[in-house]
């Protein structure tokens, strides 16, 4: 029978372990603490977060590392990206030459400004490398949960990791396609928060569907720019892990990053509104990666400048939109021409967050 | 003073008239009956569709072709498509050499498959072929209406046209871009409605946030392939005219189009849907023609298909849905190559749609 382990008892983590339980696949879900597996063991999900949602009986909640990690085809990394490299670590001497492992945390670390597949390579036996992939695309779990209709993304340098990968996550309502470009995926599924803290505020500002609309269109340009020069695909950018994922969590409620933009243009504290919630909202520290990463490669991106100053400078939300309504050069395709013709060359024009 | 002629008192039409009013342009709009013009000069606004909207004083109603566009600087045409060449045929001999034209409509010419600005550059004197621009992007006329902030695009081949037509339309709170490329400005706006018809019948089959973000991402892709076999530049589709105009009418509950698709996922049979409504959702159409233009180009456009089948074939929403869910190729860019490759020998494959 197949093995998945999954590291981590967030939202998302829980909602792929019940998700590939309720097909029959045996699944081990690490906890930090025996305490909280324990309670997970006893009292099954909690109501807030799983309404009515019952654990396949598939699934063991264990604290133990070697229990959890004994024997399985694949680990899914679903913890928030601030801690993947305690987590990996701790994971790297348990893991086979034939366990493929799935990031599937969103971010990128803050002072190496690293993608999390990076991260993991770091931690773990390099000759493991080819077993690396990174799962993105359109994904808010309360959905995925309820067995609504999703499709996402499985990105490997290795084709085969992919596909196997793919064999193993597929599920009738949770459809998945495979790709290569492990830079555009990971980068699409982190820098989409970043949007989608600015789609927060448009929204909590009333703005309506129109300057949301526009708002969406000029960010997605700016993070493909981010990525393609940090060497991904574009293309990557136009698919599920890109522009699936910034539509997906601009429009939805469900998000916690646009949360934390409707919160801020409340006028609320960032301190006060990331105190309040008990998930982690990976935009706040993708923006600062996004921030130091632009200054470094020469990048202009007003949008993530402004949410920047927002979220570290305290500057104001009106006042922001204001500004990068009132900045606009007045051609539509005028500082856009790099799109076009940076798709053929389309080399590194930087190793910064690359091996 | 700057004086501006609408033809149409769609919403749109009045909607354009009202905001060029209130920066103190002088503003004609033409309706079709004297009963219509006679109404609305002394109701003022039907307040259903335009709660606690005033009039300018800037504004006549007329039912007078020649009074209406009497020395104008500019006529707006905000008509459907379906009655673009009788309106622009009647308007034509009115129209002086310094006239700049407008097209204000988002859809395609159903039997002549043609774009807008083609139907009216065959209705008015060859000569004045300058002054023909197009006007689009993500525009909910009820917010735009309410002074809530907006951007769009004004495209002409002639440059000088597109400058003069900007410094017209710009207010305050509605921003607008210049833009070369009237093929993709036209096809964005009006393609983006067959787009809108899905994510509504998305919507209505209650598939979630996910579903409609992976099904709005396939769709864009879709048409902007079809733009660019017919000339348009891919990049216009990822800008405000099209990606921006795509988001806006698949998140918004005020779309017409996007309303239909909720109506048809509901099982309502699409001619009582139509009969029900008072402004006509330009998608049923551009859905006819966009089918018509893909198989005389022999390109895919399986959503495209499914709508039309939807539409004009009694196909089952629910049904055609699980077929584009099961149809997918495995890898994300399979079949999508030819969006890179395509970029730089974007040479018309088909001068179709063209002049």
């Amino acid at each position: 029978m197949q093995k998945i382990a999954v590291i981590g008892t967030t939202s998302w983590g829980i909602t792929l372990g019940v998700l590939l339980g309720q097909k029959g696949i045996e699944i081990r879900i690490w906890a930090r603490t025996e305490r909280e597996a324990a309670k997970l063991r006893k009292k099954g999900l909690d109501q807030a977060h799983f309404p009515d949602i019952k654990l396949p009986e598939q699934i063991l909640f264990t604290s133990q590392i070697d229990e959890a990690l004994d024997e399985v085809d694949a680990v899914i990394l679903a913890v928030p990206s601030a801690s993947m490299r305690q987590n990996i670590s701790q994971a790297a001497s348990h893991l086979q030459k034939s366990t493929t492992v799935i990031s599937a945390a969103k971010g990128l670390e803050v002072g190496s400004n690293k993608r999390m597949s990076q991260v993991i390579l770091e931690e773990i036996n390099p000759r493991y490398k080819a077993n690396i992939c990174v799962l993105s695309g359109p994904n808010l779990a309360r959905e995925i949960i309820q067995n609504r209709p999703a499709a996402a993304v499985i990105a490997s340098e290795d084709k085969n990791t992919a596909r196997k990968a793919q064999k193993l996550l597929t599920c009738q309502s949770f459809c998945i396609f495979t790709n290569t470009d492990v830079i555009g995926v990971e980068l699409g599924g982190a820098l989409k928060n970043i949007i989608a803290l600015g789609a927060g505020i448009t929204d909590g500002l009333g703005y309506g569907d129109n300057a949301k609309a526009a708002f969406m269109t000029r960010g997605w340009t700016e993070i493909t720019a981010l990525g393609m020069a940090l060497g991904a695909n574009p293309l990557t950018f136009s698919g599920l892990a890109g522009l699936g994922d910034v539509i997906a969590t601009c429009a939805s409620p469900l998000s916690r990053n646009h949360f934390v933009g409707t919160e801020l243009a409340k006028g609320r504290n960032i301190t006060d509104i990331l105190e309040s919630m008990t998930e982690v909202a990976e935009g706040v520290n993708t923006t600062l990666v996004a921030h130091n990463l632009a200054h470094q490669l020469g990048l202009e991106m007003p949008i993530t400048e402004k949410i920047y100053q927002i979220l570290y400078e305290n500057a104001d939300p009106h006042q922001a939109a204001l500004e990068l309504m009132g900045g606009n050069t007045r051609h539509e395709l005028a500082g856009r021409r790099w799109q076009l013709f940076s798709l053929f060359r389309q080399k590194k024009r930087s190793s910064i967050t690359q091996n």
